[in-house]
C-alpha cells in the first residue's frame, strides 16, 4: 500500500510523525509512505536516516486548531493536510493519515477523497481499548443520524473490524441503546433496530446498554456520532480518573506507598492496556480510501501504530466496502440514500 | 418530612428495605417513614424492633420487572409502588421512595402525583460519584428531548442540587456536549445552548465534554435522557472494567499478592467513593413530590442513604422548583411549554 502522512499535523509535529512514520517504514517494508510537509520535515528526516521506502512531498503549512476547516481548507489549497488528501484521490496513495485538526481532516477527506458509492454520511470509527476490543462508530463525524446511516454504519464498520481486528468469524453488530429489549430508545434507536434486524446481511446482536460497552459482547458498536462521541470521551475520562484515584490512594503512606512500588508495574501495565496509542488513530468510513486520524498528542508510537494498523486494514478496504453496501441496499426496499 | 417507602421492590426486598428504613428512622427523628407492602413486611419488622416514627401500610404485590408498567398500574391499583405514590397525591407524604422497576416509580409518579407547574417531561438526575460530585440529568426518563426541556432541566437540576449536595454559591450549569464551542452538537444541543445561554437564571458555564464529566467542571450537567443513559451507564462499567483489570494485576503474581493484601483496603477505599450506595438512588425531577428511584439491588445501607438523601433535600423542593420554573417562562418569549 501507499499512504500518505502529513507531517505537519498533530502537537508533536513534526519529530514525531516522522520518527513513527520512520520506524513504521522499517516493519513495512512493502509499503510506501509519502512525508507530507514543509521544509522543516526534510531537517527533521536529514538527522535521523531515511528508510528507503519514504518518500517527501512539498506542502504549505498546517491547518491550526482554531481554524474553520472548510475555510482554511478554501483559502489556502496547498496546507499539508490537503496535499495527502489529494495523494489519495490522484491514486498516488491508498490512505492517508493526519494527527492535525479532525474537523480539517474529515473536510479533506470529503471534499478531496469523497465517499463511496452508497455512503451517504461517513463514520468515524474507535477501538475500545479494553480486553475485548471493540470498534464503536459513529464518534463524531455524524452528530445528527438517520436509520440508514446506523445500518450503513454497522456494514462499514463490520467489513473494517474483520479486517483490522482480524476477526475469523462475522463480526457481532450491536446498536448502543438505553436498554436490551427490540422496543427501547428513541425514534432513531428503534428505526435503526428495525433495519439492522431485517438487514439479513449483519450478525446483529441486538440492543447493547452502556454498561456492556467494555466487556466485549459485539465487535462493533453502531451509534449515532452525537452520542458516540460523548460515549468515547466519557470512557476515556473515567478511566483516567479511576487510575488517578487508585494512583493516589497506593501512594498515600508509607507502608502502601512500598506496596505501590511493588506494583507499578501492573499498575502501569493497566495503563498500558487501556492506551490509545496501542492503535494510534481512528478511521474514517466511509470515504474513498483509508483514512486515519491521530490523536493531536501522538507520539512516535501512536503514529508508527497508526500506519501498522493501516497495512493490516489493508489494500481493497474502499471496494468490499462497496460490494457490501450495494448488497444492503439491493435487498432495502426502505430508505432511499 | 414524611416518606412514604415501597418495601416490596428491588431485589433484596423486602428485608434490606426495612432494614434501611429503620436504621434512617434513627438518624431521622423528625421524619416519619411509611413503609408500603404486604403481610411478609410486618414479619419482617417485628422481628428486629420497630422505631416509634415508622409506621406501616398495607398494600398488593409489587411490580414486576418483567411486566409493561402502565398496564400494570392499570390492572393492580393496589400494588405497593401505586400505594406509595398515592400517598404523596393525598399529601400523606412529601416523598416515596422505591427500588423497584424504574419503569413502574417513573409510571406511578406521573399517574398519581403528576407534574409540576411548567415542567413539561420529567429527569431522572443521579449523581457522577467522583471526588467532585456532579448532578448528571435526564438519565432515561425523556430520551427525545425538545431544547426547552433542557433548559428546565437545569432550573430543576439546580434548584435539587444546591440542597442536596449543600452548594453554598449558585450551582454551576454545563451542556453535555461534543465540544467546548457553542456552535457545537446537533440540532438539540445547539438551541439548548442558545436558551441556556440567554436564560439569565442560571450560572450557565457552557458545553462540557465527556473527558470532564470525572471532573467536578459543573455541579449540573443536563443532556437528553438517551444520551444521559447511555453515558451514566458507560461511566459506571468503564469504572468496574477498570478496577477489574487492576484487581486482576494486582493478584497475578506473588509479590503482588503481598502487596496487593496491603493495598486492598486502598483499593477498596477507591471502590466505596464510587459506590453508588452512597447515594442510595437517583431522583426524579419534575413530579410534584421527592419521588427517588433506588438501584435495583439496593441494600440497607443504600436505603438508608436515600431516605437520608430526601432528607436532605428536604421539603420544599417542589415549591421552590415550580417558583424556578415560573421566573424562567416569565422571560422567556420563545417555546410554549
Amino acid at each position: 500500500m501507499h499512504v500518505a502522512v502529513d507531517a505537519l499535523g498533530g502537537d508533536n509535529a513534526p519529530a514525531e510523525i516522522v520518527a513513527g512514520t520512520f520506524a513504521a517504514a522499517k516493519r513495512l517494508p512493502d509499503d510506501e509512505l509519502i512525508l507530507v510537509g514543509g521544509a522543516e520535515v526534510a531537517w527533521d528526516a536529514l538527522s535521523s536516516g531515511i528508510p528507503g521506502n519514504v518518500s517527501f512531498r512539498e506542502s504549505g503549512g498546517a491547518i491550526r486548531m482554531d481554524e474553520e476547516p472548510a475555510a482554511a481548507l478554501r483559502a489556502r489549497p496547498d496546507t499539508s493536510v490537503a496535499v495527502a488528501a489529494r495523494a489519495v484521490r490522484a491514486g498516488e496513495a491508498d490512505a492517508f493519515f493526519s494527527a492535525g485538526s479532525t474537523g480539517a481532516t474529515v473536510a479533506a477527506a470529503l471534499l478531496e477523497v469523497g465517499r463511496i458509492k452508497g455512503c451517504r454520511r461517513p463514520a468515524i470509527a474507535t477501538i475500545l481499548p479494553f480486553d475485548k476490543p471493540t470498534l464503536l462508530l459513529d464518534v463524531g463525524a455524524t452528530v445528527a443520524c438517520r436509520p440508514q446511516d446506523l445500518l450503513n454504519f454497522a456494514i462499514l464498520g463490520g467489513v473494517f473490524a474483520s479486517r483490522y481486528l482480524g476477526l475469523r468469524e462475522a463480526p457481532r453488530i450491536g446498536l448502543l441503546n438505553v436498554g436490551e429489549e427490540p422496543g427501547k430508545g428513541d425514534d432513531l434507536a428503534r428505526e435503526a433496530h428495525g433495519l439492522l434486524a431485517a438487514s439479513g446481511v449483519v450478525d446483529f446482536v441486538g440492543n447493547v446498554e452502556g454498561r456492556n460497552i467494555a466487556r466485549g459482547v459485539a465487535d462493533v458498536l453502531v451509534t449515532d456520532g452525537f452520542t458516540g462521541n460523548v460515549v468515547l470521551k466519557t470512557a476515556e475520562g473515567v478511566a483516567r480518573e479511576i487510575m488517578e484515584m487508585v494512583g493516589g490512594e497506593v501512594t498515600s503512606t508509607v507502608l502502601t506507598k512500598l506496596a505501590g512500588i511493588v506494583l507499578r508495574p501492573r499498575l502501569l501495565a493497566v495503563h498500558a492496556r487501556v492506551d490509545p496509542e496501542n492503535y494510534g488513530g481512528s478511521f474514517l468510513l466511509g470515504v474513498r480510501g483509508s483514512v486515519v486520524i491521530g490523536h493531536g498528542n501522538s507520539c512516535a508510537r501512536g503514529v508508527e501504530n497508526a500506519l501498522l494498523g493501516i497495512s493490516r486494514a489493508g489494500a481493497g478496504l474502499v471496494e468490499e466496502s462497496e460490494r457490501a453496501l450495494a448488497t444492503v441496499q439491493e435487498q432495502s426496499t426502505g430508505d432511499k440514500v
